[in-house]
């Protein structure tokens, strides 16, 4: 029986501003990543996430970004290790902040947009969010790009960490994910997504645009919350993997060091 | 043997921008207040404030405020108690990630500015406030103006409380402070302003502007750290009521439920 | 033959976050008010939106607001007069900027949701945001609720002025707008509403929810961007005022000092 | 008799924060680059700002930057051409919307910190900043780097230009400034640092570290407003200058298209 987390964004709403279906995806995932305010995300709708999550019994994730709402965090900024260490710590002590009012747990962090983009392919970076995560709690599981540089500076703190791949992501032969520029980037087709996340669950390997087979580790799978089809997608791979002998679970129940 | 504790706000400093002598200050008081990033401070001067506190081993609060940086959280703001309750769980949570990963321990919380006085005197802010305390951890102790709704709040939840007074700053026949709008408001005396204070710890008497005696309650005396003269009278406050048989102590040493 | 201005609050979108359907209003309106970027809005959302107001050749308002993206400009702040004179002064500015790059021309102010409120009652705000509009250019018409303190400081600094009238609001006796928090806030019926206007424009009264009529005056009416029905309520409202032989125009093409 | 234009930041303070000895630098430049509230300043500190650059008769000048107040503006952010030609705009708006206010006349923009640097070598951000400028106001002068994209931008555009150089700093063989990370980055004798400068003014040379001499241009010298020895800087800067012959005018008195 193989075990797989399925996780998905949540808590990107900000004030007045609404964005994604947080309640109609959450019947479908085991964790969920929570904005802290920084990309997006306000106190009010951390709360609100906090007690769903809590109340769909799902692993509540801390999901860090840069300081840059406009940009929604995705656009790259030129930070030091120290200054993303302390903008990681600050957001994992504000997420908590919920988790522990609520009575919950926190399980994992995971970085948002730009700054898991830049975490993946900058040691430096890497070092600083995995210390970050260690330091607020070593018990939290660090979410990075399967093969990535967070990974293994997680691995390397001693923190449980999650290889996470993408559902609607084509790979190249080095195992990185195609760039969104590319026109080839995305995978539209449900069956052809699930299928891809199969085989990377079962045989640890993805097939590249190059049309070579590349080794990847997956322990959590990222579904997206928004666009017209995420409700019906969430169900469609829920669905699949456990009818294809996958158990969805939080990772924080079967994650090990 | 009387004991009180002595607290400034500290770690208002944000970016590239310095505010307060908080390193000279730090050597005379045994609480300090951090902001929280919202009407002031950011991660790195959140940091780098509780690591100089835990190292002069004085008692860290949580010093919450309105979002409102452009203000310095001074200009009231037409929040629900719910809205305040989330920013205040947020902002203790941030501060809270920096007091775990230095390995320190979180004392109190006291509200700032403007959220500071709203607490005062509305009963369903100062219950929110509380109640935010109270879920994120019910040991802290909650900081107010001394005979406020907010330190009634705090005691209607079960914290344990501080009655705050301040030195420089003259009463009313209420108990209130004269508003800062009033010529006669601040006391720039040290020497009247020491002396209010220890007959404020001794017989919970203060004279007020209208010539009689009000009754007060104080275990923490909050003064500057900023002005010309902060320093200075930090070391004649803290000397002369040690002269006068006053223990200084963290208010988590000695304030009971 | 009577004229009055239909217009509608316009660009409050901000980075990826989307609020209204300003494509689709903007076909019925006759002038549109531009989120400047304090409560709602950012400098991409602004251009585009002046943009299409200059294709749709509506008349281009500022539309500043307090300092509060997380409370989109609703939530009351104790600013000073010059506090808000400075927030006018930057938010016009700002908003002219692309006007000009896009070789528009602005042809009004009117402040946002709870600076227009404050500026409704309390003299020394109208004043100072009257003020302000005047000293960026006197040429530009200053929108208030109609009857309040706002139109009063336009018109004492020899500003044009437009009363501004809710096409779904009811009024109290006094000519003030009923309080949302009242049950009876709100017009949902879009004939009973288009009636309103219409007597408003015709006769200057309108019917009271204490069922006296009381005057009232009109140059232009606010409706809603956003909403399940607000696209047909606009369609609506401009066919039946036409048809009632109301011409409908920006306010600067019939308004006089 | 040569011509140059002295130039300093200014308005850089925000809220309660205070940056820089602005009185006192204003009575030796002649022109200053005021902060426009994206990486400094605020609507108050600007109308303060313009108004006394306008009692001193110098030049005024629209400094955008990039939105990260916490960083000052000097993180490297990877925003598009077209975010950065918005946020130019609008922030040359804003600065605009005081100079109108108090009677006054824009002179040139000047981009802050990251966004100058970026702007100096990326030609579509320099394209996307000159086309802010001229879509502004094609009257306005652009500052940029000597020698740099930005400049080129501006002349191909039809802007009037200044080629600006660093009193304080060190040149390579490739006429660019050494980098601030590399210890012989500064000048710090004052001697030294107007000698360099003389000679960029009256030969179009600079001796680079390598030692061999490097064509440049300048119309404009920038000096730093805070900092110890700042004013005295300021003071000795524009009396040996005067001494060698050398005129001080705002840019806009003496250069043309």
């Amino acid at each position: 029986m193989y075990s797989v987390d399925l996780n998905c964004d949540m808590g990107e709403s900000f004030g007045a501003y609404k964005i994604g279906r947080d309640e109609e995806i959450l019947k479908y995932v085991t964790s969920v990543n929570i904005a802290c305010g920084f990309h997006a995300g306000d106190p009010s709708i951390m709360k609100k996430t906090v007690r769903m999550a809590i109340e769909h019994k799902v692993g509540i994730g801390a999901h860090p970004g840069l300081p840059d709402l406009a940009g929604f965090g995705r656009r790259p900024m030129d930070i030091t290790p120290e200054e993303a260490y302390d903008m990681v710590v600050y957001q994992i002590g504000a997420l908590k902040g919920f988790v522990d009012a609520e009575g919950g747990q926190l399980q994992h962090v995971k970085p948002h947009g730009a700054l898991y983009n830049m975490a993946a392919n900058k040691p430096s970076l890497a070092d600083a969010i995995a210390r970050a995560v260690y330091d607020v709690d070593r018990n939290l599981v660090l979410f990075g790009l399967s093969g990535s540089e967070l990974v293994r500076a997680g691995q390397k703190h001693g923190l449980r960490t999650a290889n996470e791949v993408f559902s609607d992501r084509t790979y190249q032969q080095d195992g990185t994910l195609t760039s969104r520029r590319k026109p080839d980037a995305l995978i539209t087709d449900h069956e052809q997504a699930v299928n891809q996340v199969i085989r990377m669950i079962k045989e640890n390997k993805v097939h590249s645009l190059q049309k070579v087979d590349v080794d990847i580790d997956v322990q959590t799978i990222c579904i997206h919350g928004d666009g017209s089809r995420a409700v019906e997608f969430a169900d469609y791979i829920s669905q699949t993997l456990r009818g294809a002998n996958i158990q969805l679970q939080p990772i924080g129940e079967f994650s090990t060091r």
